[in-house]
């Protein structure tokens, strides 16, 4: 007799596999992502993977959600935005230049269709982003708005690592005391 | 006897072929571009490719930088670096939410290797925005510096195209309000 857990504990071990497989693929610099392929890679039956997900660009983009927002998902709390938010950037920055992310990154990128509607890692990033302005705003610091830490901190991060620009440890700082600059 | 001038024609025509066919191809979504494919599409010998470009890649970015920097190539000259950049800002949201543009900036992305060492469409960027800036600084206005114009316009711009977050024409505008507060 196969118990609650036990279906469960397989289910999260198959999926743990999937995840893995799709990592791995990537991280070879894999030409074509197929279901057939993955699953061969993660020892299970493809079928597995067509009923759960509706296409390859499904599981892609749900593993590098996983993938690219495991760092910096609890925003700091320094006492001040400034601080918050440097240490925030810096973070991301170290996080999507580590040449594994930037493969993940680069794949959801080739993933993104004009059917995408949303973009899970920039809404996880819109969360932080508001959790630290708000706390600032109790605090009754001047702060710019979460629309522009996106803008002007999340994008030029991310717009710099997908296209192979310059990312040092100096331009997160920089660009948080630029949008700091912005504070109202 | 072949002229250099007939010569020269051949040369441009048979470029130009290559051109259209990874256009064609890109616009299509082809799912792997190679050398042979692009070479069939465009009529002529596969060795005509292999002997000009290092990879399908080096030509994936020529092509790209052709078609993503041939609108808002020449800075406009409002009299005014807000309106300059405002003008600018919105030509290029335009040109680069077009979907045959999205997928050659998406395809430029896929073809980024940790090797890349050179963005010639942020260097086509980044000379606009020093002639704008330059403009209005020789007017005695107060500007924000280049790379600030590139950071807070350009990247949040082309983030959001390649990872089909949204972008209306009021984004543009905003951006460029947010950059003209640096203004020192």
């Amino acid at each position: 007799m196969v118990t609650d857990r036990e279906t469960g504990g397989r289910a999260a071990r198959v999926l743990a596999a999937i995840h893995s497989s799709v990592g791995e693929l990537v991280g070879e610099g894999a030409a074509k992502l197929t279901f057939p392929v993955i699953a061969e890679r993660a020892g299970v039956n493809p079928t597995t993977l067509y009923r759960r997900w509706d296409g390859v660009n499904a599981l892609l983009e749900e593993v590098a959600v996983a993938v690219l927002t495991r760092d910096g998902a609890v925003p700091p709390d320094c006492g001040s935005l400034e601080a918050d938010l440097t240490e925030w950037a810096v973070l991301i920055a170290r996080d999507i230049t580590r040449p594994e992310r930037t493969r993940y990154l680069r794949a959801m990128v080739s993933a993104r269709t004009a059917a995408t509607v949303r973009c899970p890692v920039m809404e996880a990033r819109q969360e932080q982003a508001s959790e630290m302005v708000d706390r600032a705003r109790a605090r009754g610091e001047r702060t710019p708005t979460v629309r522009q830490v996106l803008d002007h901190v999340i994008s030029p991060l991310y717009h710099h690592v997908a296209f192979a620009l310059d990312v040092t440890d100096d331009h997160p700082r920089q660009l948080v005391r630029d949008v700091m600059s912005m504070a109202r």
